[in-house]
Formats: C-alpha cells, sequence, structure tokens
C-alpha cells in the first residue's frame, strides 16, 4: 500500500487526511513517490525522477531523519523493524496482529526503544530492552535513570545494560534470535531503536554544506550555504541558546518552529530563530521524564564550570492527598551561578518544572533569582517553597 | 481551647505539632497568649503584657492580616464565620458536626469563598455565593470567569453575582437569615469571605511607616522605616517587577521568601528580596485556575500601553485521550512587545503554563521570544505549537 506525503493515513481518525488532491485545492501541487535527481542551484532549477524540470525562487530542505543501523547481520529479516514513520507502525501493527506473539527485544534505550517497551508491555508482550550501555537514557542523571529502571521492572520489562547486539538470526522456539556479546534471546518481534541521523545524501550530492554535526548548516534564517536554499527540521542543525553552539536536536517542536521561522523569510516577514535550550520530554507507563539545557559533561565541554544538586521532594505540597514523589537537578555555573541544566522526573508535575527552568535558561537566569521565583503556589499546585526553590537553595549552598 | 503559635493543633495529623516546649529545646523562646503593649525604638525593648520587658538587637513584625468585615448586624451570630486560621476551620467543622445542615450561604466570591463552596458541596450542602460585583474572582477576564461560574453550577453551587449584603439575622425555617439588596435567603451557616486586610495595629501604634495601600512599608531587605526593626508576610508591601510599584499581595509563599529574607539579612548574609510578578493560583471543583503580572487595567495603571488576546487550546496534544480544553490569555506592552500578564484556566495543565510564563515575565520577556520558546514537547504534555506559543503568535498579529 502507497503512503503520501508523510505517510498521511487517510483511515487513522486521529490524522488530518490530506491527498494531493487536497492540496492542489488550496494551491499546492505535491508530487509523491518522486525524487529530486539533480539541481542546478545557479539555474534555480531541480529535475525530478519523472523528467520533470522544476524551477524555483525558493528550495526548502526538508529532507529529515533516518533510523539509524547497527550494520549487522538480519537486520533485514521478517519481524526485525524499526520505527521512524507512520508506516512503520503500521508494519508492526499488521506483523503484530498476524501471529501469536509473547517475546518482544528491542535493541536501544533511548525514548523509542523505552516508549515502544511500554507499547509492547501493553500487548501483553514479555520485552527486553538491550544497550550497549550501561543504563537507560544516558540524558539523565545516573540517579534518575535508576528510578527509570525501577519503572521498567516494576511492569516488568527487563534492561539489560552493557549488552552489544551481534546478529540477528532465525530462531529455535521463537521466530527470532538475537545474539550478544552476553548470550542470546528469543523473540517474536525485534525493535532495533538505536536512534537517527539526518538525511543528507541529497543535501551532500547538492554541494550543501554540512555542520560538524553531520547535519545540514543553516543559519538563524534557515538559509544553507547556498543562496535560495533553506533547510528545516530533522536534516539540520539548531543553535543551542546555552551551549552557544550549533547542535543536532531532532525534535518535532523544533522542526515546527524552523519550518514556520523559514516561511515567514521566505515570504518577506524576517525573522531569526532564537534557538532552543534543549527542553525535552518522555512518558515511561507512570514517570513523567523531562530535561532542559546542558549536563556536566555538556557544560564543561562548552567552557562552563558546572556544580549541581538533585533533590527529592514532592508533586504538590506534601500534605495533600497525591502528593507525588518528585526529583529534580540542576546544573549551574560555579563562578557566575548562571542556571545551565535541569533535570526532572516523577509521576507528576516534571514536565511542568523543566518548562519553567526552561524559560530560565532561554533568559540566562542565574540560581539567586531561581532561589526566589515567583511561582503560582497552592498546595493543590506545589508547596510554598517548590522543588524549584529548593533545588535552587540547595546549589546555592 | 486555647492555640498555640500560629494555631498548630497537635491532633492534625497533617500539621508538625510545635509547642512552646518543642521551640525552647530548640533554644527559642516563645510567649504565647502575651501582646506587646509598648515598644522603645530608641532603647530597643519592647514591653510585654505579662508585664515583662524584652530587648532586642532586631525586632520582626510577622503580625499578619486579619479577615475583614462588612461591619453589618448579625455578623456576630453564631453560625456566622469567617475563615482565616485554622482555629476558624475547627469552629466551623464543630458547628456542622453538630447539627444536620442544608444550607450554606458564602459571603464574598474570592478564593477563599469559593474553595469553601466546594468544601460546603463535599458535606452535601446547598450552597449560595453572593458578592456585590457581577462574577467571581475578578482578577481574571469575564471569559474565565463564565468558565469559573459555569463550574459552579455543574456542581450546583449558586453565584449571586450584583448583591449587596444588608444584615444577617435569626431566620424562620433556618436558623440564619440573610438580608440582601436582591432579597433574603435563609441558611444553617453563613461563611463571611470579603477579603483579607494587614493587621498593622501595633505597627501604627509604634509609628513604623505604611505604605500606600496600608500594609507596612519595607524595603527590598524587609527593613521598615525604623532602624532595626523588620516586617514580613501579610502585614507588609511586596515589590511587583512588572507594575514596579510596592503592593499588598498577601500570599503563603511570598511570606515564606521574605521571612527567609529578613533572617539571611539580620543573621549577616545580606541579600534583597527580587520582588514577585503576583502569581498566583487556585482549585475550584476539577478546574485549575492561575494568573500572574497584570490585567489591562493595572497594566495602564502601570503606565503600558496594554494589548490582549485570548484562546482555547489543549492542555496536552489534542490527538491524545485525556486532552482537556485549555484556555490562556497574554498582556503584553504595545509598544515594547513586552509581556506584562498571563492567566489560563482549565481541568489540567493550567498552573504549569503560568509557571513558565510567570518566569517569563520575571526576565521581562517579550512576544516574540514567547512564541519560539523552548518548552519539554512531547504529545503527553502538549501539542508541538503549545498554547503559550499559540496565545503569543494570535497577541502578536
Amino acid at each position: 500500500m502507497p503512503y503520501y506525503i508523510g505517510d498521511v493515513i487517510k483511515d487513522q481518525k486521529y490524522l488530518v487526511a490530506r491527498t494531493p488532491e487536497e492540496f492542489r485545492k488550496g494551491g499546492i501541487e505535491v508530487s509523491v513517490n518522486t525524487r529530486v535527481v539533480k539541481m542546478d542551484a545557479g539555474g534555480r532549477v531541480v529535475q525530478l525522477s519523472d523528467g520533470k524540470e522544476l524551477p524555483y525562487d525558493y528550495l526548502v530542505f526538508a529532507t529529515g531523519s533516518k533510523a539509524q543501523h547497527l550494520g549487522i547481520a538480519g537486520e533485514d529479516l521478517e519481524g526485525v523493524f524499526t520505527l521512524k514513520t507512520l508506516a512503520d507502525t503500521l508494519r508492526i501493527k499488521a506483523y503484530l496482529a498476524g501471529r501469536s506473539c509473547r517475546k518482544a527485544v528491542i535493541v536501544g534505550g533511548g525514548f523509542i526503544g523505552l516508549e515502544m517497551s511500554e507499547a509492547f508491555s501493553a500487548l501483553g508482550l514479555e520485552t527486553t530492552i538491550l544497550d550497549v550501555v550501561e543504563r537507560p537514557v544516558m540524558r539523565w542523571d545516573p540517579e534518575f535513570s535508576k528510578t527509570v529502571l525501577e519503572e521498567l521492572n516494576r511492569h516488568d520489562v527487563s534492561f539489560s545494560g552493557g549488552t552489544r547486539t551481534r546478529a540477528i538470526e532465525k530462531g529455535t522456539d521463537f521466530p527470532l534470535r538475537v545474539v550478544t556479546d552476553q548470550g542470546e534471546l528469543e523473540a517474536d518481534v525485534v525493535l532495533m531503536s538505536v536512534g537517527i541521523k539526518p538525511e543528507v545524501e541529497l543535501a551532500r550530492a547538492f554541494d550543501l554544506r554540512l555542520g560538524k554535526t553531520g547535519a545540514i548548516e543553516v543559519n538563524s534564517y534557515q538559509q544553507t550555504s547556498k543562496e535560495g536554499i533553506y533547510a528545516v527540521g530533522d536534516c539540520c542543525e539548531v543553535y543551542h541558546r546555552v551551549s552557544k553552539r550549533w547542535v543536532y536536536l531532532p525534535l518535532g517542536d523544533v522542526a515546527n518552529k524552523q519550518g514556520r521561522l523559514a516561511g515567514r523569510n521566505i515570504g518577506g516577514d524576517p525573522m531569526s530563530f532564537p534557538g532552543v535550550v534543549g527542553a525535552q520530554s518522555f512518558k515511561i507507563f507512570s514517570l513523567e521524564v523531562a530535561a532542559a539545557g546542558l549536563g556536566e559533561k555538556d557544560a564543561s565541554d562548552a567552557g562552563y564550570q558546572p556544580v549541581s544538586a538533585i533533590i527529592w521532594g514532592t508533586s504538590i505540597a506534601k500534605i495533600m492527598p497525591g502528593a507525588k514523589k518528585l526529583g529534580i537537578k540542576l546544573v549551574a555555573d560555579k563562578t557566575t551561578g548562571q542556571l545551565l541544566g535541569a533535570q526532572s522526573i516523577g509521576e507528576n508535575g516534571a514536565v511542568s518544572r523543566i518548562n519553567a527552568l526552561s524559560v530560565a535558561l532561554w533568559s540566562g537566569m542565574n540560581i539567586d533569582d531561581i532561589a526566589n521565583l515567583d511561582l503560582a503556589y497552592s498546595p493543590f499546585f506545589s508547596g510554598p517553597w517548590d522543588v524549584i526553590h529548593i533545588a535552587a537553595q540547595v546549589l546555592k549552598k
């Protein structure tokens, strides 16, 4: 079955269907199943795989990213998937629906791997996550990774850290066998979630300059190294306001902002993209996990002198029914007191705290101000001293 | 029954009991049921109602606030209450427990009045709120007051706006009769929640300078007009960072911060209080209601040129189960684009948004930045464009 325009599927009620015809009604021509095969940046023309030539005033690269592969044997076996597009999801669903499955193996303990462990569990599959590193979600402090690990185990998801996957083979008791340096596991389905990388094949072929991260280099107006050519989304870099570096941060909200910015600039209402602070969140079973800014290592790399503090408090006033444990970590510069990073984890309120701290990171706020921030206190929503205040006070000491 | 030290009651499991003896163990002398009757600011001595004299190096006024009264007949009848202290709560509970009650009248539709309407409803009382103004929680936009009103009605709480209470009398079918300019209502219990005012009787007697608001004037170190004398909490003013004025904002979290600051300054670790942005929240049945900064009128009074926008979105990505309607209002200065105020209302996520916007108000951030803020997006917690972004974009237009 063919999919059109970002894999938008008509029969999925939660998606707005957009066929090429619908775009055409809006005056937008969409060519599906068509590749750009040649580009003349000087003459501002691209040549398409169907032989047509398309002249342009402005060209936008929105080629996105693609799932990484380990390059091991068996990644192409039936029942081995990556998850990048909606089409991938439907393929996984169709595969699972077609047979009685009991076991899943996930290679890679990042966001996608963790979120899929919850999805597989919900389907009743005994699920194991394998990762070469020692713990899930390495961006977060080991203390918070431990909390994620406990949450996984509480839901019967196994995590096997320090485990390198060597190959995937046909299995004996199950369709597939995953061979690792720590032994073998059999399973009905294997998800490879070892990260994504920018899709820059076309950009490279057409000599657009790439940044150190391997993604397309852009300036704050989303312009690439060639005049009239813009890039947005997962295929390009983005400016990090705290590290003051161009980084690769392929996130949906960032892509949305870049697309809008490029549109404004092309449309003659210029605006520069102010950058990001690396705010991120995900949910795993009952846990909210969120972060923004830099961890100690990235902060050191960026020339700061990071100091940090972790505290555990409660999501709402601790005297209230429904108060949940909430962890928060702050990283600041020892010399200036500037907030450099924040992480939070808990059943409730972690994302809320990180959003407030993202604004503080955006503004370059220091720890003294954060220790006294005016937040909307009510016992239903926090203690009179919120975990944000307490963490800042502890770090100050 | 006597109560000690902020009405901390031993048999209430949710409170930490602190008797004078416990304070003494920590080296702190506490005299209860004792008034300061005379003060010699020059000689740094206060004279107590028990005849003792107490010399001091530093004196801290933390006299708090008191419930306002309308000064009408019948406010002292049995069954008519104000709610300011824990002792008040216990008195109300004891009164209700002692008889079979069916109807409650609340005079005043502020935070306390609204929250108590929920408490009375939970006890099965038919509850009516009377207010001289047309709508509840006047700080919020009329559109949001309407949402509060709908929530009250959905839980069978009546709100009668534009109603002036003239007197309270003994009733015929019920113990009490509330006489208003719109007619009469009978009830078992009447709560007077018409606001609070700073307790400055002692400060006035001792010639401390009061501010325009009627509360004790302090500087950023919490020092009053007399050397060695500090004031903190509900009895004094606080600096508002957006209006750049000293205001009266008697809130628990602000009082906590001022107390800590005064302690640091007295203890020789000086720090100035950076002020507040007027962040506030409350819960009414299923609704979160929050605000920070200024509304249009206060903004105009403070010399700004306010423009505003209200949008309705969802608390989390609208494709997700559990997404709830969320309203947000932003006020900004027309000339500079500076954010001046924010309000939010919804079953979920209103306080979270206001906390992020409180940080933006604190930093003096403008609408362009807010339209592009980096927040921790995941469909579980927001859309890729959060309601904050959308409101800022709408206001920008």
